[in-house]
């Protein structure tokens, strides 16, 4: 079954939930008999971006790295989503000039709320300055100025935000009938 | 309209007409709207490679990474094409472990002919010293074992290969009907 590929391109802090609620909607696409290929933090460094680092530079090759793939996949009719941090709004913008249907997901969530948290207890490193470059303690965060569709992991469920984004998805003409 | 999807893996000395046959293959599939992407030097270097140097570890890095570029599209009915060099067997055999229908086409030409040919100018510049590590002078070249297709471009014409490359699909059944 044919249906038209697009980009689902979640952006936001670490640990703001963006693998999490990616995987709801996901599942929730694939039960449409979507397809659908995520490419979240471990696939990209696995397959993608093993050896760099996280200088601006760097960061900058990882996202267009997997904008690209993003690029290659939403033209032959596959969903790629993509959940990076990609804190850099030129960067991300330059991938969205290059995707006809391109969707922002701002998964924004107070940076108090994502060191209260602290799931991989990255922030409380990144905090003692044990690690180096971490967007939202040492490194900037550009939020998007005009997602698509913002959710907010700190007010809303899981459930909430995820039908936020099918309900866009569905208006937008992205989903098979 | 559905097809399947499968990767056109070509393997071949610099110089051997990889990327000619792959041109000529693409767009017979392309003219049975077929989805194609095309992974070649070009786009590679570009999109996916770029900082790696011509070391056995970062030629293997190289051919992974499309590996799995070709992975994802073909397990989406896509039909991608690798046209690299791919020297080492092994990384080959690894990449076609993961791919349901890999076909590796060996480009077979005799080093002398491409020695002759040296369309870029580049086994002029290995052969006196001033390229390091290039495939078929300074490194090594390891022919397939079992390639499903062989094609010899210094005996037969761009048209007799790519023919012989379209019987191979038509009979494998990966050709829609």
């Amino acid at each position: 079954m044919e249906h038209k590929g697009f980009t689902l391109w979640f952006t936001g802090l670490s640990g703001a939930g963006k693998s999490t609620l990616a995987e709801y909607v996901v599942k929730q696409l694939r039960e449409k008999n979507m397809k659908v290929e995520v490419l979240d933090g471990d696939v990209v460094r696995t397959n993608l971006s093993k050896g760099l680092g996280f200088s601006k530079e760097d960061r900058d090759i990882n996202i267009y790295r997997i904008g690209w793939v993003c690029e290659v996949l939403s033209r032959n009719n596959v969903v790629a989503v993509a959940a990076a941090i990609s804190p850099y709004r030129e960067v991300r913008d330059n991938v969205r000039k290059k995707i006809e249907n391109f969707v922002e997901i701002y998964v924004e969530v107070p940076i108090e709320e994502v060191i209260s948290r602290d799931v991989k207890g990255l922030y409380k490193k990144a905090l003692a300055g044990e690690i180096k470059n971490f967007t939202g303690i040492s490194d900037p965060y550009e939020a998007p100025e005009n997602p698509e569709v913002v959710c907010n992991t700190a007010e809303e469920t899981i459930e909430e935000s995820g039908q936020k984004i099918l309900a866009y998805l569905d208006k937008a003409g992205l989903l098979p009938s």
